[in-house]
């Protein structure tokens, strides 16, 4: 071999990224996330915190970090949140420390948030890899906000009157996914993650 | 449902894309790409021209178009080829106006090519999808050039000498798959198929 040869590179080691999942509210895109973190050992959650009370079973650092609306709004004005949202009343946000640190890792940092946090989150990390999950129908979206019966009708009304704005916004994402059958979904995810694996511009070369 | 929510697209149509696999001589590229090609219906391969003689069982058209001297020649010169290469004496060429087509019409048009053709495709089509097909090991590289059995020793060496400068080249392409394992490694690139069939910048939207 000459020593040439034996400098090239032998092994390659991606990089982390964050992959950020957005859409309308009832496009699936939690069990979609769900899936895909109980799939694959390189991809995760970042654990958020937010002001909810704990349920039976959580516990605080597991499912959450619980902290009072105090801790977090003065976590927010630190800028310790990549993105916050507030739902039912109860505000969540994403450590953006947190993330980072995963994703120095290696590790592929999974984030499922609505449509404005979705770009909050792209602004605030422009090399995020984000997908846009799209619902098979209008219809389908009805279903999915009325099923879940965790609103009233009003509320499921209000969700649904924004969907065309929000709906409107797939263009600016770097992928689209319609999640019109869940397994063709999530392998469709699943595909985007080993591509963006496999980016020579994430890989960091060895011999 | 509201006017606005009628006009949200319902349906995406992915375009279709050139798909350049390039990497050193031995890499195993041809294997990977008959694989892909016979895997998946939306992925074609270019007919190339060639002066090479019609072997037993091949037909014009269906292998290859084959053609005199002469006239790939003429053809070079007006510019009907993508890229050209010279193997063993004989010329081959990928004819632009048929990969131009084929994309046009939705298709994933996969070219096999050496390292020099890679870049001149590249040069040429600049919105080319890349992928940098890269042995498991120079003994690997070695191996497989030798297991041909189609090259003397002196040959072998010869193609063996560029390779470290051919290898060096991996940080120029879009994605690089180390073809340790044909089925693993097949597995990859049909990732960056459904993934590139998946961005944004590439669906045509419908309603």
């Amino acid at each position: 071999m000459t020593a040439e040869a034996a400098q090239a590179p032998t092994r390659f080691v991606p990089g982390g990224f964050l992959f950020v999942l957005s859409g309308p509210s009832g496009a699936g895109k939690g069990t979609l996330v769900d899936h895909l973190v109980r799939l694959r050992a390189d991809c995760i959650f970042a654990i958020s915190s937010t002001t909810r009370p704990k349920r039976e079973g959580e516990a605080d650092g597991v499912q959450y970090r619980f902290v009072t609306r105090e801790e977090f709004e003065a976590k927010r004005v630190q800028g310790y949140f990549l993105e916050t949202a507030t739902v039912h009343g109860n505000l969540y946000g994403t450590p953006a420390n947190e993330v980072d640190e995963h994703v120095r890792q290696g590790r592929v940092v999974v984030l499922d948030v609505d449509v404005q946090g979705g770009a909050s989150v792209r602004r605030a990390r422009p090399d995020a890899v984000s997908v846009f999950v799209y619902p098979p129908s209008f219809d389908a979206l009805r279903r999915r906000l009325e099923g879940r019966g965790t609103e009233n009708s009003d509320a499921v009304e209000r969700r649904l009157a924004h969907a065309p704005a929000e709906l409107a916004e797939w263009r600016t994402y770097d992928y689209l996914v319609v999640n019109d059958e869940l397994e063709a979904a999530v392998e469709r995810l699943t595909a985007i993650v080993d591509a963006e694996l496999a980016r020579v511009r994430r890989l960091d070369a060895g011999v």
